[in-house]
Order: C-alpha cells, then sequence, then structure tokens
C-alpha cells in the first residue's frame, strides 16, 4: 500500500468485553468484510475507525487508538440513544429501505418529527466519525469509509482535513431518482452532496454506480461525482479454513444423515425483506405441485437466520415466512419427508457445511448490492451445484453467464429454475460450477481493496474488461 | 387534420343502453378525454375503436362501425371474462402498480398461474382491438392508440395493415428499469417490443420519457423507439359549462354553508392508492399540531370517490383512509368544526363547485402520470387558491413555477407547506393565481391531439421550448 490508509466503517473489527478478572478483552469481529480483510491489514500500519457497540467497547473507546488483534483500532463512542436512532431509524428503517426498493409506497415512509431527529442524529455521528477520522489519520492517508451509515464522513473530513483523500463505498444497491424521492428533498440532496465530496465512490456494479449518477444527474446541473466499480469476492483461504474446521465437519454429517439420498436445494440468508424468503419457499411449493416426480425426492434447507428484529418489519416478515413454510410442509410433507427445512441459527459452520453440500443453490434476492453467498457456495460447494441466481443481485453481472439466472418477483419462472436445475446433466452441472468457480474467485478482499486505492487517484477502466488486480 | 385518424382506446367515448322501448340508445361517455375530444372528433371522419363494456355496448358491437352522437364508433366485444382478467389483473392491479411504484415488493407481485392466463388475455385483447383497427381504418390512416390497455396493438396492426401509422400515448407514468423487473420478463420484453412497434411513443412529461429510454437501454442493444412528450391540458369551454351549469351552483351555494367563513382545501381525486390521500390527511393532523392558530380556522374538503373496488387493495385503502379521517377528526373536531369533511359521491359539478371556491388545492400524489385536477383547479378557482403540488405528479413540471411544490411522501413538509399557502399575502395569491391560470391553459386537447398528429411524421422539438401548437 502506497499510501497510510484508513479503514472507517460502521462496525468495528474488533469487539471488547471485560474478562472474569475485570479486564478489557477483544476478539475479531464476525462479517465477511472484517475476515476478508484483517489478512491485508493486521501487522501494517492501517487504522480502522468504526463505532463502538457494547459498553466494553465504549470503555476501550476512552483509550484512543489501541492495537489489538494486530489493529490498530480507534473506536468512537458516541451517544446510545443518539446512536441507535441513527441506526435503526435512518440507516436500516430508511436508508435500506429506499436502495433496496422495500417500502409499500401508498403507506410508508411518513417522515414524522421522530425522523427528523433520527436525521440529525446520524448528521452529528457522521460528523463525530469524520472528526475521529481527522483526529488519527496520518498526513496525506487515503480514507476509505464504507456504506450507508456513512454517506456525509468525506464532506466534514474535507473541511477538518483538506490533505486527506477519502473514497466512499456502497455495500447496498442505490436507488434511482424515483426511489430517492421518498426521502424528505433535504436528505436526498445531502447524500447526493455528501457523496460528492469523496474523491470517487465506489459500488458492487455498474448498474448501482449508473443509478447513482441518474439520481445526480436529475436533481444537479454538475457533473456527476466519479464513479468506480469494485465487486468484492470472498477470501477463498478463509473458506477453506472454516470448511476445514471441526465444526463444520461435524455440521456436514449431521447434514447428510438428515438429507440422506434425497436432492437438497440451499439456501443461506438473512431473514430479511430483501432477500425474497416468501417467493423462494413458494417456489419450491409451486414446484411440487407442477412436477410431482421430486415429491419426496428433495428438500430445501433453508438456513435463515434472524436479524432487525428490534424493528417490527423484520419481526412480521419472520412470522409470515415461518406461518409459510409450516403450511407448505402440511400439504405436502410424508412420514419420511419434510421438504421445507429451516434452521434459524446463526451458525457460520453449519452454512459453510451446507453450502458444501448443495445440489441446487437458491440466492434470490428481490434487490441486493451483491450477494457474497452466491460466491461463496460455488467456491465451497462439492457437488456441482447449480446456482440459481436473482437478476436483481449485483452478482449477477459477474456470474450472470454460469447460473441459472431468474427474475426473484417471478414465483413460476423460479420454480421452473429449480427444475432445470435439478434435472440438468452432470456434465452441464460440472462444466457450469467449474465456470462458476472461476468467475467466483476473480475478486477478493484484497483485489477489492486495491481497486478502492486506485479509485482515489485515476479514473478507472470498467470492471468487466479488467484482469484480476494483484494488490500492492 | 390531414390524414384520416383513427382513435383507439380502452373506454368508449359513447356508452349504449336499452331504453324503455327494448331500442340501443347512446349517451356520451365520461371521462376528461372524451369530453375534450368530442368538439375535436364530432362531426369529422375521425373513427373511434373502443371496447365494449355492458351487455348494451355489446349488441352494439355486432353492428360494426357506426354513427352515433356525431361519432363514429367500432366497439369491440371480446369474452366477458377473458375481458375482466386482462382489464382487472393485468392493467389494474399489475401494470398500474408497477408504472405507479406501488407494489410492497417483498410481497407481491407473485405471478401465479392466474397471472399468467390474465397475460394471455390481455395478448388476445390487444390483437383483438388490432384486428378491429385493421377492418375500419382508410388507408394510410394515423392511428393513436391509447395508454396502457393496449401497449401491444401496434405490433399486430403493422403486420396486418402496414400502411398504417400508429403512435402509442401513456397516460400513466412509465416505472424506470428497477421497477420494470417487477414484471415477468417474458412481460416486460412484450411491454417494450410492443412500443417499439409505434412510430413514437407519448408520454405526459420528459419525466416519463426518460424512464421508458432507460428501460429499453437497460434491456435492449438497438437505439431507443423515438418518444415525444405532448401534456393533456383541460378544455376550458368544457370546465366553464359545468361551472356555469346549475347543478354547480347548487352545490356551490350548499358548499358555501357548510364551510362558511373558515378557509378550506380541497382535494379532487379517486380513492386510489397513488393518490396519497393517508399522508394528505396526516398532514391535515401534523397542520393542527403544529400550528394551532389554524384549529377551527380551517377545513380539509375531501372530495374523494371510490374507484376500482373490486380489487382487495382498493376496498383495504378505503378502510385506512376512512379510520385515519375519523381518528384525526375525533382528535381536533369541536362542537361548530370537524376538521376534515369527506365527500364519497362521485359528482363532478359538485367538485367543479369546490374547486372553484378552494382557497387552497392539495394535490399531492405519489406518482402521477399528469394529474388534470391540477390544472383544472386553478382554471375554475375564484379565490385565488394556492395549488400545493407534488413534485411526484406529471404536472409539475408544467406548473411547478407557480405552486408550492412539495415532496409527497414528506408529511411534515406538506404541513409546512399548507400553513405557507394559507398565510401566503392576497397579492402573492394573485400573482401565482395569474401564472397558474395561464400555465394551466397552455395545452388543450386540441393541443394535445396536435402534438400526436405531429409526432407521427417529425422529431419532436423539446415540449419546454414549445409555443402552444394550433391544431390544424
Amino acid at each position: 500500500v502506497r499510501r497510510p490508509v484508513v479503514i472507517v466503517s460502521n462496525r468495528p473489527p474488533v469487539a471488547f468485553h471485560r474478562d472474569p478478572h475485570g479486564d478489557l478483552v477483544a476478539r475479531r469481529g464476525a462479517g465477511g468484510l472484517v475476515s476478508g480483510l484483517a489478512p491485508l491489514v493486521v501487522g501494517t500500519d492501517t487504522i480502522w475507525v468504526a463505532a463502538a457497540l457494547g459498553d466494553a467497547d465504549r470503555e476501550a473507546a476512552a483509550g484512543g487508538l489501541v492495537e489489538v488483534e494486530g489493529f490498530r483500532v480507534r473506536l468512537l463512542a458516541t451517544d446510545p440513544n443518539q446512536f441507535a436512532l441513527a441506526y435503526d431509524v435512518v440507516c436500516n428503517a430508511t436508508l435500506w429501505f429506499v436502495h433496496h426498493g422495500l417500502f409499500d409506497a401508498a403507506r410508508r415512509p411518513v417522515h414524522d418529527h421522530r425522523f427528523e431527529e433520527a436525521w440529525s442524529a446520524y448528521v452529528a455521528i457522521n460528523d463525530a466519525f469524520a472528526e475521529a477520522v481527522a483526529e488519527v489519520a496520518p498526513e496525506g492517508a487515503v480514507v476509505l469509509v464504507q456504506d450507508y451509515h456513512l454517506y456525509l464522513v468525506g464532506q466534514r473530513l474535507a473541511e477538518l482535513r483538506p490533505d486527506l483523500a477519502a473514497v466512499h463505498f456502497s455495500h447496498t444497491p442505490f436507488t434511482g431518482p424515483d426511489g430517492l424521492a421518498l426521502l424528505p428533498d433535504h436528505v436526498a440532496d445531502a447524500l447526493l452532496d455528501g457523496l460528492a465530496a469523496y474523491r470517487a465512490c465506489g459500488f458492487h456494479t455498474r448498474r448501482w454506480a449508473r443509478r447513482f449518477e441518474q439520481c445526480w444527474d436529475e436533481r444537479r446541473t454538475t457533473p456527476a461525482p466519479r464513479t468506480f466499480v469494485a465487486p468484492l469476492g470472498p477470501d477463498p483461504q478463509d473458506l477453506a479454513s472454516t470448511a476445514d474446521g471441526a465444526a463444520a465437519r461435524a455440521a456436514a454429517t449431521e447434514l447428510d444423515a438428515l438429507i440422506g439420498e434425497r436432492r437438497v436445494i440451499v439456501r443461506v440468508d438473512r431473514i430479511e425483506l430483501s432477500k425474497n424468503l416468501l417467493r423462494g419457499y413458494r417456489a419450491v411449493d409451486r414446484l411440487l405441485a407442477e412436477h410431482p416426480e421430486w415429491r419426496e425426492q428433495v428438500v430445501l434447507g433453508a438456513f435463515v437466520y434472524p436479524s432487525r428484529e428490534g424493528l417490527p418489519e423484520y419481526l412480521a416478515y419472520r412470522q409470515e415466512a415461518d406461518a409459510l413454510v409450516a403450511a407448505i410442509n402440511a400439504r405436502w410433507a410424508t412420514a419420511d419427508w419434510t421438504p421445507i427445512i429451516t434452521d434459524a441459527s446463526d451458525d457460520y459452520p453449519r452454512s459453510v457445511a451446507a453450502l458444501q453440500r448443495a445440489d441446487v443453490l437458491l440466492v434470490n434476492p428481490l434487490r441486493d448490492g451483491l450477494n457474497l453467498v452466491a460466491k461463496e457456495g460455488p467456491l465451497l460447494n462439492q457437488h456441482d451445484a447449480v446456482l440459481v441466481l436473482s437478476s436483481e443481485a449485483g452478482a449477477v453481472e459477474e456470474l450472470g453467464e454460469a447460473a441459472v439466472v431468474v427474475n426473484p418477483f417471478d414465483v413460476g419462472a423460479t420454480a421452473e429454475a429449480l427444475h432445470t436445475a435439478l434435472v440438468m446433466s452432470a456434465d452441464e452441472r460440472a462444466q457450469r460450477a467449474a465456470h462458476l468457480r472461476q468467475l467466483a474467485a476473480r475478486h477478493s478482499p484484497a483485489t477489492w481493496l486495491a481497486h478502492q486505492l486506485e479509485a482515489v487517484d485515476e479514473p478507472q477502466a470498467p470492471v468487466e474488461g479488467n484482469p484480476a488486480i494483484v494488490p500492492n
């Protein structure tokens, strides 16, 4: 890495807690980004600025820049109520919904006083992040700001430290101009102007970059900020070490016993409206209705774990999904066979084991920035699994040619795609699986990081034509 | 009109019934398009092809091309079940929802067997329309096909009668590429290819034309079909004659008694999810909470009448709206004052009287192709009414500079816009009202028809710079 680097994200790479002796100890945090970036960051001068999430994090935050688990971390402690308002109301219940097209627009959003209060909290927290970065960033550093929690950091940072070069990266989709209108005007304008303060704005696909540019072009008269495309990929070593671990091997044995000789369709997702669980279950129902030959012969293993249950939309969605599974199982199950098996435990080794075992991998989000599971699955799988992939997932730009691409809103088409995948010849499966492995391995956290560092200074060539970029 | 003209629309310009002697008699149909076009069409050679809606229409349809009420009409009788499937399921419950952004996408649409059956019906009915036009159209005629019910007519017509020149006009918005993905792929493709078979595709605003072009560009490699912009305007004579009629004058007297000395905000809408009734009511609630000076001083007259009640979404929406009005009235009403008065009768003269009497006209759809009420109101009004107009209504492109423009999703901003309108000085009201009248009168059914006829042959200059176009 040529210039000093500061990574800025809401979620920290380490989580603190107090051990039985009352000492503050740290553990590496969960999440694909952290595990992927760790080998690139640990032991380097790179500084990571993130929010203090729990009480122990807050105590650690008082120490300023700390070195722990090989990371140099600056945790930022903000008022917990303010943080919750910004995170729950603005980030998760509004920006996430806007970018993923999840609002039932005749009814929501409403933008009441609570939203305005939460928006002020969002602005304040973004400013606090900028101030923390300004304190710790070495002269001339590159600042890599992550995701929709932190759209406004670059603007304040440019005032405080004009020597720094900040880049923003969106892990979500970006909505188009009609979707942006769902935000209050001053908020939509603040997001656009906030993003314009960065040297460049990165996205997982050309499609989301184009949406951002369309939003800009319809609301602004100046040229759009520079965008770049840098798809993330899994870290193959990290995947392999989980797959080789005892937990994944035990889960694999358990899974084999559960599934037996049957074919298995696997999905691994948070319980999240954008993941489109409902239509995935309906597609299995339709598959069994239209193709009776699969009754008792196929199982959907739905490894879907709860998320954001503080938001009523997520609780309601989980209840709907559970009720639908129960109804479908009641319709088709026999003494020996349950068509849909769900497992709500957030158990990463178990998910890895399931991805290894899958005959078909169903990834059918109704909109998704990238969807890393669509890449992890092919890299892990040992059964030449067919990937049934949503046309609305960012990953389709890279993997589409080797997947069975499906419109996620079309239940009938999804059922037919599952059937196509299940009847596919062994030769074609092997050929597609090899192709998928190649495409899924093309990018990694290392290439993704390198893309961002390049984007600081140079206009970027379209990612489609790029050879894999090796990090410095 | 230089070339013979055929107008094609789902709704006919005349409705038949049997009189007491058993004879088939016709009356002019309702709707702004019919009353606006009538003076331009009646007594000319123009032929109007439309669907037979009732039993008497079906009997009249058997007679082929008939002359009645000055119109030359060819009614098309299709199988009633097939017609209902196409009209209810495809047109109203799917295409309307897609173009207006009304789906709660985590749950709907699902595209089950019923949708596929309905889509086949839609295709069949479009083909039947094309065949009827092919039978009656004079050599070399211009065919003006109206709206989302009839996207596919041009394609079949081009095969049957290559001598004809067909143009399509959308009275709705057009969704962007992310919204188009909500349709099954083959349906989205059929719509784009269907529209591409016309000489040109017309829209009320540049915004919807751009959305269509964006959909095309993201799904096709050939250049987009030619688009044109032709905003509709009210027929001033038609408005004036209703306003001068006995019914409107009686309604005005009644209204004066009801409102008394208070200020009145008026809205006139179908009960329709896109019209955003809920946030309109919430804005009044917020206005009364934030600005106590308006309590007992202002009334919202909501002239909102039921529509499409065969669709469960519309019944549910009506119930929600009614419950919200009841809650708000329960919160604020006093012995002498009810803040929100609703009138669910579909009474055009009464609506006209209300538009004449309004102090403020609230037009806050969450998306709207044009919204003719936003133009009718200023032309009718006698109190220098302030127009509070949604940024998402097509009419904002023409009227925005003289209106108080509001983000329809932002209840707080809508409440403030109402307050701004209510406190506006008499001078500013008069000045804006004069400006609005001028802008609203700029286009009429005659200029709109002329735009379409021009679009057959010539690339069109942007409508913004156009002087009003006088029809031939």
